[in-house]
């Protein structure tokens, strides 16, 4: 299979990182299903995509050699759908953005398998776990790699192309061209990886922000303007959780955490569990670390501001 | 002892950092006494304030209410010296910038103890050791804590004001109101903590920069693309470690592998440390992960080059 042949995709799973990878295949002229369990969700994916259009997807990274497309007129190649048989009819490439737990993704698969035409190339979104993982209980996991987003609507937008060790290498290959046809620039880690490469580091940094306000060292808000004002980045370790949501770290603290009995990574999850208790999971609920739509870490004065001397 | 009473500061070490910090208090009006055992090392230091200067601190953050001065009389309050006594006479304040060894600092500030006032505050500007590992040493514990600078030429400019178990309380405010006075954003760790607080994060992100290439998971290359491409950053890891001195970086990987006997910490090392023995150490000799002065990290397309597929 060559990677031009790939006209039909699946994405499974409409969270905001569903929504995202669905409306730039769409964008980028492929016919696009975007598969949940839930009406509500694929309801939400909807506002997601017109709120991300507006706020920055709109026009951005669009051949120019094609004309401008309205979202409207991008939105009729995409079909929203709670039927599985559905989503795996005549089905090129899948890529599932749902929780992150292994058994879940493995199950996913192995009902994909029996649905799907042989051709069609399984690849997960997954943030830290390793394909591996769940790669047997799919069924084929030799159409099994990798294929993980940051931010794919964005200009410059990296992704991962990443093989476990019975992927096809001629597969690897496929995927990475699919991944550029769709305006992403792939980095392919060496081995199999978890958090890849980007994420591998990001998650070393965001955990020593947690210690420190755990260890009592610092506040969220010293950690980030201490980040921000070194970095000259707008947001510091507990905007960046905010923005990927708090239920999401949690999980993937939580999973972690079980897998290798750490007892810091275990504190890390209680330290975020209790946010999550309280509803406040980040932007998606109006409230994480920072309070939205205002963020303090949006002040004018927030990096400067005196820390509380004697 | 109030902050207003400081007008003489000594920097011990003429390093990169030592230079900064002497220009930055001169610049701010202090009479300035920079210290290092090697003539070779304060001749050095003079060139690097001059190329600081034209490169990056010219003009910037002068109060309005003071008219700019140029770099030849702002010099004029720094006395550069190889004597402990002339550094040590009459000074208000110490910050020291020697290489990173507790024993190395112990004995310079028990050194100074002997012929400075006894007014004298001792400060270090240590990046990840902690002050209580030398504090008995320098014979005046209560009066030592760590004043860290980041980029203290540049605005904004970040510095990290943190005691030991025994320093005098009222200390750690004359202490941040001196590095308010000479503009910098104070943050004050409320415990003793290692690297502070950013840089307790950017080490653990540097480490395991380094563990995805040690690994083989990925080149420096690779791993700097997806940071500068994701962070949207115009240096990646590796390119910071340049910045910072392969030599340094490998002082303090280190000096922590053999405090921790951390298997994970000695591999880092021997990375780090082959870099070195070829001379790489980064910006200052011309190479180090990237050759210099121009690095291909800064070429237009580094972020967006296509990895080898297949």
């Amino acid at each position: 299979m060559q990677a031009k042949e790939i006209k039909k995709v699946t994405i499974a799973g409409a969270g905001t990182m569903g929504s995202q990878i669905a409306l730039q295949c769409a964008r980028k002229r492929f016919t696009v299903v975007l598969y949940d369990v839930s009406e509500s969700s694929l309801a939400g994916a909807k506002q997601v995509m017109h709120h991300l259009w507006h706020a920055f997807g709109k026009g951005k990274s669009q051949d120019s050699s094609q004309a401008l497309e309205s979202l409207d007129e991008i939105l009729t190649r995409i079909k929203f759908t709670t039927s599985i048989e559905e989503a795996a009819e005549d089905c090129d490439l899948i890529n599932e953005s749902v929780p992150e737990d292994p058994k879940l993704k493995g199950e996913l698969f192995a009902r994909f398998n029996k649905l799907c035409p042989a051709r069609t190339i399984f690849t997960t979104n997954t943030s830290t776990l390793l394909p591996s993982m769940f790669a047997e209980e799919t069924g084929r996991p030799e159409r099994l790699v990798a294929l993980h987003f940051h931010k794919p609507l964005m200009s410059p937008a990296i992704a991962d192309v990443m093989a476990h060790a019975k992927t096809d290498k001629e597969l690897v290959k496929v995927v990475a061209e699919f991944a550029e046809s769709i305006d992403q620039i792939v980095i392919i880690p060496h081995k199999e990886n978890s958090g890849y490469v980007f994420n591998h580091m990001l998650g070393a940094m965001l955990d020593a922000a947690m210690d420190l306000v755990i260890d009592g060292v610092a506040t969220v808000e010293e950690v980030d303007r201490s980040w921000m004002g070194i970095m000259l980045m707008p947001q510091g370790p507990f905007a960046i959780m905010d923005h990927i949501g708090l239920d999401t770290v949690y999980k993937i603290c939580q999973f972690w955490a079980e897998a290798e009995n750490n007892p810091l990574r275990h504190r890390r999850c209680e330290f975020i569990g209790e946010y999550c208790q309280r509803g406040h999971v980040g932007i998606k609920t109006g409230q994480g670390f920072y309070k939205y739509p205002q963020p303090s870490f949006q002040d004018t004065n927030f990096v400067a501001k005196t820390a509380a001397i004697g």
